[in-house]
């Protein structure tokens, strides 16, 4: 875990969030990305060393639909950069940390991302994320 | 906002989260503080630039009690660095933001703290930090 890379908010209209972030930061979003493998619809801003992530759902079936209806509108996801995604999961399996997806998938960013299981984190949904060479 | 000052997560026992963060991050808490004035005992890790708290209520009334009643463990709120906590105040009052004490209070980690509603940001507890010379 070499530091956070960006924490996901999810939100249920972007358009109105992207507006409202840009107020909190006091400067606009820099990209907008659609991931449709994951039906959401993602807008970065920067904040010093980090980022934030909004995430919109796409359609009812997106993880983000799911999160909303059950917990409403906030944070999703923290996510740390590691140097090497397959290295990582494997010492963290190995400490008994539960993997939603063993086989790193693209992500938005240009990312490899996976996913620990909140239940083995105190209920927080951890990615970790690797750049893509 | 200057950065990420650091990531609140609740937890039900700090104790147990204490090591299981640190098997997550490959090392341990840095620090163990308790703030009476809001019923909570934290402990925080650095990760990269940033740092994580984990917070336990020490009674029923403790904020972070009823978060765990109302919604489980998980992130609580983000909190991001300020160099003017007053100024910023102001400025995000004008920008329509609902601030829940806007008198700074002395949270952990020799900060004064103020926080945003998370009505006025889609459903994110917001804090604003300012460091105690």
């Amino acid at each position: 875990m070499n530091k956070i890379e960006h924490i996901g908010i999810a939100v249920k209209d972007l358009e109105k969030a992207n507006l409202l972030y840009a107020k909190l930061f006091g400067e606009p979003h820099y990209k907008i990305e659609e991931v449709k493998s994951e039906s959401v619809k993602t807008s970065f801003f920067k904040v010093g060393h980090n980022k934030i992530e909004l995430l919109e759902a796409t359609d009812d079936h997106s993880a983000i639909a799911k999160f909303i209806e059950r917990k409403g509108e906030g944070i999703h996801h923290i996510a740390f950069d590691v140097l090497d995604i397959e290295e990582e999961v494997k010492r963290l399996q190995n400490e008994g940390f539960v993997v939603l997806n063993e086989i790193p998938k693209k992500g938005a960013d240009n990312k490899l991302v996976v996913f620990l299981h909140p239940k083995s984190t105190n209920g927080v949904l951890i990615e970790l994320c690797q750049e893509i060479d």
